[in-house]
């Protein structure tokens, strides 16, 4: 028996960007598979990328469940491998369980509640794997809706740190929902945190919540205050979702810095401390700029949370997604400033408002 | 009792690096220290950081055994480390040990021709560790003079592409000193090996060696060429001495290219091929540019040879070093330009061209 569904379609080709509500049949559930029919997704960065991306938003023809948005280049032409396809978008969500395949653990979960990460989330029903939903008991769809992927990227930031031996952190966007949980993740786990906020009223949200090292990019003095933080922490690793820009240059040239005031000899090639920052996201989709200034032993790299967790090993996932679910309400809570049907998410207010990425004005569809 | 030796001296200060042939009193070699009359020592990359770097060489005033140059902005603050510093130039040279440490091994080179790597090999006399040099039996001072930061970087390459489980590596450089040793090393040990080159004379060179992957980055369809020396050797394993602009970009950008050609479906995050390239070297002092095109399986790394040896080991040098000693006048040979002695390497004909970097016009000093 399929299911007839509403759901939000992103498809780019011939230079322009459509998003529309379309109506698909999904199979039946087979397996471990489960159906389930969509309460509360939320619209994270990782959505963007697909729904809206670099696309000309405030140009674009907005019709009821629908916006046709020119592409400009490079962008168009980089997404090459997607022109003409029709994909769907969200990558999680929460909603109950309708019908399952024959597995016994799917089964087991007809007429729970679940987070669950279908990468089809904005819709009426999805298909989803059991072994990666997460069963909310006593909880709503809404607080369960963004159970995935900023706990795990959260919490995945701190196994990468403990894994490299390292006691201290930098984030570069500190006030975000998932700067949040990361401090409140590391001091429960005693991690120094050093948090890069670009206004004051961040700077003072993340103080109030225990915040030791809070550190403004908008503020003149902003490079020696990083400076300063890096040598009481001994922070010389860091994540990024900007990943446009010169962020990750500066926090190299900071560490750098530090490393070197502590040398007892001068060295051609610089401290023999090593600095290593991850990009996680791409809020900037400019170029990444790395200066010649901090010598040779530096990494950059890319971090995605599912080779993460392909990693990482099942028993350590496991043991990530219990604490995501008991702290569900308090450690790895999320609010939203707005909540949307299908149709009211691709409204030019709607769109041109959370594909800003602003700090603190995510929204959650409600299909 | 001390010696007193003519050296080369760099100094950077006010504004302007100076570098002087002067005279300097050497202490009494201790330990495993020898004292080594020098009479080969070539100018590499590595040396001109501290030699020459980006100061207007051309606008330069040359004196008999002097230049004073003008040290741009951002230049000349971002090297604050070194400023007023009487620094000596010279990673490596060879010659023959007149005195040595009570150190027993040390004490057995007397007399004999050695490779050393001092730090300040541009002098008559220099003062090396015992251990890190390599008797030269029959060979000329001439042929062991670059028995070090070429022959080990090279091998470095391999030890550490086989380390990360990689049979392929892509070398933007290829027909530099360094970029030919590592194609006969490549040879040697199987290794496939994508040779970038800027001139077709440069790919004929390479070719008549032997060399099966040749792209040249001057031809219209470089790019399209890079990919497939990429789809046949599986190189998604790099290094890069340029270090400025746009070409680990692009090795980045082809390696994710040829990923994706090969995936079964379309991933909004890029393919899952971890790609790596490594900067060595600094030949653009520019910026790196980063574009975000090829997801968040990237890392790109600096490199530098003497973390490299401290982390690989003991053995594992002693290995390589034996390894160069046997191929010191095949694999590993080197050829030079035009020799110089302390005061000709400092008049502006001189350091104009060995400035340049250019492929096939190393120089050698012979004090």
């Amino acid at each position: 028996m399929t299911t007839t569904t509403a759901q939000i379609i992103s498809t780019l080709a011939e230079g322009k960007l459509t998003v529309e509500v379309a109506q698909t049949e999904l199979p039946e559930p087979k397996g471990s598979q489960i159906l389930v029919k969509m309460e509360a997704a939320p619209i994270n960065p990782s959505d963007l990328a697909v729904l809206t991306g670099p696309a000309d938003l405030a140009g674009a023809e907005y019709s009821p469940g629908r916006f046709v948005a020119d592409m400009p280049e490079p962008f168009y032409s980089g997404q090459k491998a997607r022109h003409g396809m029709r994909l769907p978008v969200g990558n999680e969500g929460a909603g109950e369980v309708v019908a399952a395949g024959d597995d016994e653990y799917a089964q087991s979960l007809i007429g729970q509640r679940v987070a669950c990460v279908p990468g089809t989330a904005y819709s009426e029903y999805c298909i989803a794997d059991a072994m990666l939903s997460l069963p909310l008991g006593e909880l709503s769809s809404e607080q369960g809706a963004s159970a995935f992927v900023n706990p795990m990227t959260a919490l995945g930031f701190v196994e990468t740190a403990r894994a490299a031996g390292q006691n201290a952190i930098i984030h570069t966007a500190a006030a975000s929902n998932l700067g949040q949980m990361l401090l409140k993740i590391c001091q429960e786990d005693d991690i120094a945190l050093v948090n890069i906020v670009r206004k004051s009223e961040q700077a003072d949200m993340l103080r109030d919540m225990g915040a030791t090292h809070v550190v403004n990019s908008a503020d003149e003095d902003f490079f020696s205050q990083l400076c300063a933080a890096i040598e009481e922490t001994d922070a010389y690793f860091g994540f990024d979702p900007i990943g446009g820009g010169q962020m990750t240059d500066t926090c190299f040239r900071a560490m750098e810095q530090v490393a070197a005031r502590n040398m007892s000899e001068y060295s051609r090639y610089g401290s023999d401390q090593a600095k290593k920052m991850f990009i996680y996201g791409r809020l900037d989709l400019g170029p990444t700029i790395l200066t010649p200034a901090y010598g040779f032993g530096w990494t950059l790299s890319g971090w995605l949370l599912t080779p993460f967790l392909q990693q990482a090993g099942m028993e350590t996932v496991l043991r990530m997604r219990q604490r995501v679910l008991e702290g569900l309400t308090t450690t790895f809570a999320s609010s939203y400033k707005r909540k949307v049907n299908l149709e009211e998410m691709l409204t030019r207010e709607a769109v041109l408002e959370y594909s800003q990425m602003k700090t603190g004005e995510k929204y959650l569809v409600t299909p």
